[in-house]
């Protein structure tokens, strides 16, 4: 099945997230409710709505239920994107102004926060404790990738393990954990819940390594902001670490990546967006995004045959693909 | 019985809580575990956990459940200031380099992200999901609270009222519910734990007040920064706000706060603060701190005689009289 027709099959119950989300972060102070609506109408893929109700569908699946997990996933995700904002100093998302350029810092800040606790609220309604631990800790392993990114901003000599080992935290865990609380939601068994969660790990990396490729090799129409952002304020991601590994243009790199950091975020980074796309880094990268996906298809094959399972397969098949 | 020795009387209560409070902010991560620890070590009055102790007294006590309650709460606190000092471009808290002084506003924000989501990771491990849904509920009612500070900045025309709305939310919520969470995670019985709430409530109210008053009235070494620092940033509390109810000195203190407004926090408040000082404002201020007092002493009387009703009037009075 192509996405675009896995996702109209799920329309309404997409749609019925998508009022949830509103609803929660629809608050007495108008400005909040200004600033979260501004981030929802934003868009996205909703990604982790969809896995979570596919996930859902491996035990007794309850629409009213996965809404009390797909709804803070989703809002977890968004909050952190408003904080990334702020870090990153990021004008624009998706091609939208973002909450801290359109309002301020101060106000994204405390958007996101609030955000955040209002996840919070909505998952607690949920009657097992043991779910609320696991969201809380993937945050704390989130905020932790997030510091490392920090830490790791414009360092050339990081490997290829410490990159790995950020984004798992920064995004594969809140994938894999949407997978998992889906099914343990849904009363699923323990052993799908687990096979659930590797699959959602191996597409989450996958995912993010896409994200960096198309960072790199996409259209600033394609992906709503211009390309090269990442390594503009320092990000230094998996197809420019492989590129650094060609000694062919290794040198001119760093000179470019050592001139992008001097000028503090205001550098043209095309330069070194065209030598990475010119390098053997784009391919790397791209073979590695594949074996995730190969790990997260074959995690699948143990779990019962249900459409649902086919469905997971045609978004893994998706992340490895996608343009935007 | 004086304060002094009621902390004492706490000692190893107090230091099991504040162990447990750096165990769990410690990551693998040097840098959050640095900045998490600069908090901590720069102290504090500690009166969520020490009322959160006190609450449990009325139920089945016992430390290593009320741990799980103490810690995240005074957590959540000090994330909220670190959070605070981004939003106030503060260099300095209790005599101490904020975070965002020592290292930055990113580095402070995610700092507080982190400990926010530490402490949830402590509380979840209660298997109570009514408390998990209290506190992330307060967290929302915080978030609005702080925004709606920001939105108030320098408003000179909100009413005693507005004010009254904005402390309740930013302040005295989480010690009412300090008091509500260690009666109930201590299974004491739904009375009590209400009336607790009702002390908490007021005492927080007096407390913020206190706090305001002492912005205005304190000398830089008791409170560990410069007077009028709340002024210089926009936030009118509550003895400025009954200053100008004052005809006689309403216009000179609009020209003066006016005057701080117009040199984005580079200004010197020390002439609104005398003109404050010099006002009704301080006394009517401190009369309704009072009041708040008697109304948490009142709630008390319902309880169940233990020493532990009695401490908790020693901490209301306190707060009423602190200088610090």
């Amino acid at each position: 099945m192509k996405l675009i027709q896995l996702y109209a099959s799920m329309k309404s119950e997409l749609q019925s997230i998508e009022d949830e989300m509103a609803r929660t972060v629809t608050s007495d102070l108008p400005i909040l409710s200004e600033t979260s609506l501004h981030l929802l109408k934003a868009g996205g893929k909703r990604i982790r709505p969809v896995v979570v109700l596919l996930s859902g569908k491996f035990g007794n699946y309850s629409l009213e239920t996965l809404k009390k997990v797909a709804v803070p996933l989703e809002l977890i995700h968004m909050a952190t994107l408003v904080h990334d904002d702020v870090i990153d100093d990021a004008d624009t998302r998706r091609g939208q102004l973002t909450v801290k350029s359109k309002w301020d810092n101060r106000i994204a800040m405390y958007t996101g926060d609030y955000i955040y606790a209002k996840a919070l609220t909505v998952v607690t309604e949920l009657d097992k404790p043991r779910i609320h631990q696991i969201l809380s800790g993937s945050m704390v392993q989130m905020c932790i990738g997030e510091m490392e990114q920090i830490r790791d901003f414009f360092n050339v000599d990081q490997s290829i393990r410490n990159y790995l080992r950020r984004i798992r935290r920064k995004t594969a865990l809140l994938i894999a954990i949407s997978c998992r609380l889906g099914a343990m939601a849904t009363d699923a068994p323990a052993r799908v819940s687990n096979t659930l969660y590797t699959f959602g790990y191996n597409v989450g990396m996958a995912f993010q390594i896409t994200d960096d490729l198309l960072d790199i090799c996409g259209t600033e129409k394609a992906i709503g902001k211009p390309p090269g952002s990442d390594l503009r304020q320092g990000n230094i991601s998996l197809p420019v670490l492989f590129a650094l590994q060609d000694p062919a243009i290794r040198d001119t790199l760093l000179d470019e990546i050592k001139r992008i950091r001097a000028q503090e975020g205001q550098a043209v980074s095309s330069a070194a967006v065209k030598l990475v796309r010119s390098s053997q880094g784009i391919g790397m990268a791209e073979k590695l995004a594949d074996r995730y996906i190969a790990k997260a298809l074959k995690a699948l094959e143990t779990l019962p045959d249900i459409p649902a399972k086919r469905n997971l397969a045609d978004i893994a098949r998706f992340v490895a693909k996608r343009s935007y």
